[in-house]
């Protein structure tokens, strides 16, 4: 993205400007000249490509078969979590999330989670990498393995200026020289090896993990496929919010759900019952939510190490979620054990005004 | 609806006509001049009015209390079928489903379900009405004590060109004259009889029963609520569509679901369970027939006294679904005890084209 094109993107309404403590940066909210959306121009002209979206098989075997044919392709843990991109930039760690925003929060804890000096060697790398963990102020899941606050993990690897990811032995290399912590690689498979990908899916489901994520060896195609339990995890977080979510959360989850069932397991009763019980928990909690307090919310905790990181974080919520949607619940005056802890609530507007209206005993026309 | 007002709302698109056998009719598809959609007026100036929605309480206590205050109320059962309208026209039973379409189903079967004499003696009612049985066109549904074929309830009487409806105790000593086949009527109560309520409720939802619709004994009020199971059965019987229909069917149901437990029942795991089954089970089979015969879709099997209603109803199926849509799986050439059996299959496009997808291997970008 040059500055020609960064200026037309601005002009046709497909990125916008933004600012952090100084630095300036466009983001694209559309593709643009084969960037995804998500890029990042910075003011020094650097660009940080979007992460490009990747694919979702839904039938492992069939989709593994059509997908790499005889290719090897490399099998990955896939962390739940949320996507970030690091860079070093003039002297500091910058992380950017998914959508191309700076991430008050993603910057703050980064520099803690990875040794720096991989980028006074390579100034020029940009990691990509998921955080992820209980105490993260994006979302509900967390992986099984991360039990307090947030943890790193690290997928790719890219070189700002040139195309596409460096390949997984560099990847691994520089992982292993600076002990970048990274998501579970399990090795090389190709699609004919059926028993040994039934038995990794059917361990990870077993572990609560998420799933995995493929990577060709030679054409580099990714591909993506979730465990089963992972789709009631989904389920059974935010299913106190599930007249505020789109619907195609719920309905492609239980698709994912039941194809994955007819391919590596058949009836079972246990997972049935899992899944009527995260629905219905969930919304019983809203309904109770919604005698106790009047409010259904989903409740965040987050640990900054700077205190101004935590304000512009506010700031953020403030300005995207306005009063009514985001009540700040403890904004800390000191430090606990080196952190500024912050916790907030996202109101979720519709699951509380429907009970309240049911709740009030009204009637819907339907 | 006088000639006029009939013909200001064809001229406005509010009103369509249709013709059967020689009978020509307007049909509103939208509420005009305080009659509510689904009115229809005949060719000799008749008009039959639409039925009018109810509306639908979601916590039975307050629901009540709201919907009463101290008013007296008939409880009746709801029962899980498709709403007509009967009346006698020319010397022959016609039925009209809901929408205002004469439909050649039931106008082919009610004459055998209640005893027309009915209307030689009151000559201008209208019976509101649900068809309701296994072996019927439109719905997976059927009440529990409907083990076959098609049954009648009426649960309303009305006059052509009166305004509302018959009070209660006419309708009761007609239905008695007549051995008209009603739902069930359970008593009168007010907003503070709640544990009969509430016993009745959980004695329905035992029983596999729909749930209770409310009339004002002085108002006329009226107001409707059902069971936790009804909702369960609801979507086992269709989640094998989940794609197909709105979301808000499962939406809806699901927060019903989860507002009747807290009312009644509070934790019950069996229902959990009976949750997770009906949508694990459903989408099983799709899977499962999408796998078997490349092909999503609800079987439905109904019988005719008369041949040429069996056509007519063909006829419409074709209209209305298109060849891709509908597959007439049976066409008799000959009655089997008595009747004409119909067997056809309405076609699921978005969970045949989506499972075909998926199961070949097809990727997607969510």
């Amino acid at each position: 993205m040059d500055a020609l094109t960064a200026k037309t993107a601005l002009e046709k309404g497909k990125a916008s400007r933004h600012e952090f403590e100084g630095l300036h940066y466009i983001r694209l909210h559309d593709s643009v000249a084969r960037l995804p959306k998500g890029s990042v121009r910075l003011d020094d002209g650097t660009v940080v490509p979007g992460y490009p979206s990747i694919g979702r098989i839904q039938a492992l075997g069939p989709g593994l078969a059509k997908q790499y044919g005889d290719e090897l392709f490399w099998a990955e843990e896939k962390i739940d979590g949320f996507n970030i991109r690091i860079l070093a930039h003039q002297g500091r760690l910058l992380a950017f999330s998914r959508g191309g925003y700076l991430c008050p929060f993603s910057t703050d804890r980064v520099p803690e989670l990875l040794d720096p000096t991989l980028f006074d060697d390579h100034p020029g790398l940009i990691l990509c990498a998921e955080l992820a963990g209980p105490e993260n102020p994006y979302m509900e899941g967390s992986p099984p393995h991360v039990t307090e606050d947030v943890a790193l993990f690290v997928f790719d690897i890219r070189r700002a200026g040139a195309n596409g990811f460096l390949p997984q032995e560099e990847k691994l290399a520089l992982a292993e020289r600076y002990r970048l912590p990274l998501a579970r690689v399990f090795g090389r498979y190709r699609a004919d090896d059926q028993q040994a990908l039934h038995a990794l899916i059917l361990e990870l489901d077993e572990a609560g993990c998420e799933g995995l994520v493929f990577k060709g060896e030679t054409r580099g195609a990714r591909s993506k496929y979730v465990t089963a339990r992972s789709n009631i995890t989904d389920i059974a977080l935010v299913s106190d919010a599930l007249l505020d979510l789109p619907p195609e959360y719920f309905t492609h989850r239980l698709m994912r759900l039941a194809l994955f069932e007819s391919e590596h397991r058949g009836d079972d009763t246990a997972l049935e019952q899992e899944l009527g019980r995260a629905l219905l928990r969930g919304l019983g909690r809203a309904v109770e939510r919604s005698r106790s307090v009047g409010r259904v919310g989903h409740r965040y905790r987050c640990r900054f190490r700077e205190k101004r990181n935590l304000e512009h974080f506010v700031a953020h919520l403030e300005a995207t979620g306005g009063p009514q949607h985001v009540k700040i619940l403890y904004q800390p005056t000191h430090q606990e054990d080196g952190y500024w802890v912050l916790e907030f609530e996202r109101v979720l507007p519709r699951m509380t005004g429907t009970l309240a209206h049911s709740l009030s005993g009204g009637a819907q026309f339907d």
